[in-house]
């Protein structure tokens, strides 16, 4: 009545498993959110884990960047120029020493003039402990524009793909039978090169011990191909042997069909490693479409017209 | 009554090894310590490879390189103020000529204010000596901040993977059998992606020859996973054919049993590679336990709670 | 009459694609350019993705990359000079007043003092409005200059090999048949190993649905070749089997056949990937010729000489 | 009485090749040093190839780029303190004017003061030529303390492994048969991991058409361990299969033989990859001898004397 345990075994190895465990998902739960990142939130983080400020500032926004480090500088100079005026603003040589709020003042561009290290000397610092301070607060000035530079070359040299997808995954004739496709793109100027994709389908199977989540790889007609000048459209060719044949768009939705799309590639520039995904829901799916063309000859050159990406033809999809 | 000599050759190749050759080992002298590291010292290195500075200043504790930075600023201001005062506070225009203590502090103080490039101007040198003497440490100060800016990015982007792993593996029911089995999570917000694991199993053994070690690898469900969105349960399945098949924890204690760990990974937020390792000793496994869940779907999301990374539940084992 | 669904599957995975999908080419449309890159033009890029600064001002020439930085630096002080002049040069303390052209470059000169913060102090700033303004300068300042470091580290340690490829591919009489062969040889002093060379022909071909351009590895001697020390003559051997065997310079010129190059490497300085492309049109081939030797022992060691990579002597070719 | 063409081909294919072509050796001109660089020189290189500034700037000796910082900057200070000194100390604010070379010097060390920007003011620049050549340097210098810090940071990013190799190979008795061997450790505190090793032999062969140089790749016991904690010992079976099985000490010194060996491996600090070559000359061949232990535990840890890579014992070698 059931196979020996070498068996059970074997067929368990046989399964894909893309790290979500085998519960199945509800339909509002994607697996990958349409930006590439997994739909899990972590609980319990130790502080370093979670703040992780180094991934976060090479991450964050350039405006945002750019505003954070504004009110750093703002914020570090209000401190020390603080301190500055506790200590007595007499320690400081060359202040005018007018009212309380012009002295503050004064103490506070003293200490801008001391962490940039520009240093004009109109004011400086007198007594121990004024110039104690002046004298941490150059270094601690360095050892932040130290950062600044880490964190700059960080932020550029960071692989930063600009890797396009068509909006949806279209279901097309192909050849004889049909075939499950999406268009990919490089919107740069540098080369994609070893450009290697992973398809994976994902659906809810009910059997006798409930319904689990279960993950399939589909194979495409090329895996990699060696460079992505203008656009690659990945093919699934539905064949009978393929987990999609006879599937229709209500049977993914019933079961909650996800697709997710993982590109590996080497970028030209600096040689490093881009990784990209991209999920498509059964909702993302276009059923009997064809791409329209992106790339023509001009004259010597081929011409790639990018906002071409999402244009599909209907078309009717063949029977077999 | 022996084997052929090809024979010999092919069972010597067949064996696995981790690089401690076939010592016996003893109970206190583990081959991997617990937070990974082997668990080697090395004799009669040269000083350049004992030392290793950058290799210990890139992975020394945050709070230690802090403190070793400001000692190391202390200490070349009071070599260089050392050296102003030797050579006579009177070659420092704008010094006020106190006395002993306070001319020496105010040399201290100008050789910050060199050393940091932010020179006020208040004092300045003045004759060749002097002058010179500044105009070294002014370059000593831009070279010693050009060094540590390359250690504070080097520090930045080091990977440092936070890999939790469960502090126990566990000998579980899997199936109709039983299992080996540890888990792992990412504590980060980045991704882990082409996640490999590599499991060797370690014993003592007696032969004619001896007590010898050896080593062998343990085949796992799964190798590899193409991400690591949630926690993965690495699984050795005991079947019949498995080196573990029979083993107690008794007789585990007895061959001095270790299990070694080994993830490699790619690292998503700069695309850089991960290696972790992880030992447990026959004293670190669990027998008949079960790893209770740790992600649930919320509401249209998935929650890992790291947290109950270590929690089972008992279970009796199946008998085979 | 026609195959089955699955062979003509089979058949499209069989197949080589270089990414520029299967329009026919003309003879002025090179698929790879002579210097390495793809003859495509991307229309409707992102404003982000055509721009590309890092890409740009890291492989932009050293020549143009120092211009635009002197420019840079003339422009920031030619604007911040006119916003201390706006605010009134009686806000820089030390000015000399004297008139309107000569007080609009003392302020230009105090911005650049304020810029690169070597601040002399000769002139410094008076008023909140004018002090704020250094300041946010002098921090301006400073973050261009991490900006530089970051751009110049990425310019040097950005992979730049010197591989030399003969200028004509020939086709040479190899042992006792013909190769078609193009030789590489590293300028530099670093060591490329691990090199790898995936050799690829192009051509259209006409059949029932019309003209469209195929895509076919040609194998070689040898496809890696673990050091690269001297020369390296790539090797493509047309035997009967090989897709060129009966091919002349007249039947590859009416196909349009492009031969494309794809070198792969590790550079031994840094240990990162260096690749390389190359293309010969059929027009860059040489009918019946031989690579002369590079190479030479003299004394004890041995002397390759870059110069000869292009001599070649004339041989007929075998017939078979 | 010759073969066909194919199989000349597989033939020609089934070779080993290092690079050096086919030329026979002499005995003086082995092909890679006993640093591990290949013994060649090129002729004819291209300036910017030939000079390959950074190259050498990363590679050269710390007290050799010490000593070139320093030479640099004393250059710099001459050449911009001889320009201010030929456009009029008098345009120099607070110089003292007292003779042409206390002038000279006082020029010179305010180009030291703007170069690092320390900027102290007690000399500051007038007038439009002398401000223009101050603001100048101040860029310059900027900029060469950007290109310092990308240089600092390449040096001690540099993959520097320090990896120890036995001076001699040995010719060892082997279970049963004989094997040949040599050495490998780590020198530093960093793992190894993922060692991987190639074991060339090259020797002169005479056949109709003369001599020429062939390769062969020797098999290896193992060719990769996971992790190098300890010392390997390298071990290329001698069995009757072997091309080496019958040599002798004068038969390879007939042959010219010489044995390469290139490691791989991942550096765990930064997990970057290490390369490492050395070359074994028929002379640096021991026959009959066998490696004492490096290993040994001692309380709880495992102790490697790394003076001891080079002991043998004498052995006999076993007949077969």
């Amino acid at each position: 009545m059931r196979s020996s345990k070498e068996s059970l075994v074997e067929k368990e190895k046989s399964r894909e498993d893309l790290g979500f465990g085998t519960k199945a998902t509800s339909e509002q739960a994607r697996l990958v959110n349409p930006d590439g990142q997994f739909n899990v939130r972590k609980l319990n983080q130790s502080f370093e884990a979670k703040s992780n400020i180094y991934h976060r500032l090479i991450r964050m926004h350039w405006l945002k960047f750019g505003i954070l480090i504004i009110l750093f500088y703002l914020f570090v100079n209000l401190i020390f120029g603080a301190i500055y005026y506790a200590i007595g603003v007499e320690k400081l040589h060359g202040i005018s020493q007018e009212d309380g709020l012009s002295d503050f003042w004064e103490a506070f561009f003293f200490s801008s003039q001391t962490l940039t290290t520009v240093g004009y000397g109109k004011i400086s610092p007198a007594g121990y402990l004024t110039s104690s301070v002046a004298a941490a607060e150059a270094m601690f000035g360095l050892i932040i524009f130290s950062i600044m530079t880490g964190l700059l070359y960080g932020r550029f040299s960071r692989p930063n793909p600009k890797l396009m997808f068509s909006s949806s995954a279209i279901i097309s004739p192909y050849l004889d039978i049909n075939g499950l496709m999406f268009r990919i793109a490089n919107e740069k100027h540098n080369q994609l090169m070893n450009v290697k994709v992973n398809f994976i389908f994902s659906r809810n199977e009910t059997n006798e011990q409930g319904t689990v989540r279960r993950y399939y790889s589909l194979d495409t007609e090329r895996s990699t191909v060696l460079f992505l000048p203008t656009a690659w459209t990945v093919v699934h060719p539905i064949t009978k042997e393929s987990i999609l044949y006879g599937e229709t768009a209500e049977s993914l939705k019933k079961c909650d069909g996800e697709f997710i799309v993982s590109i590996e590639a080497i970028n030209d520039t600096m040689t490093d490693p881009v990784h990209v995904r991209k999920s498509y829901l059964y909702s993302e799916l276009n059923w009997g479409a064809k791409f329209k063309t992106m790339l023509k000859p001009v004259n010597s050159e081929y011409v790639l017209d990018l906002s071409k990406i999402n244009e599909v033809d209907d078309m009717e999809l063949n029977v077999y």
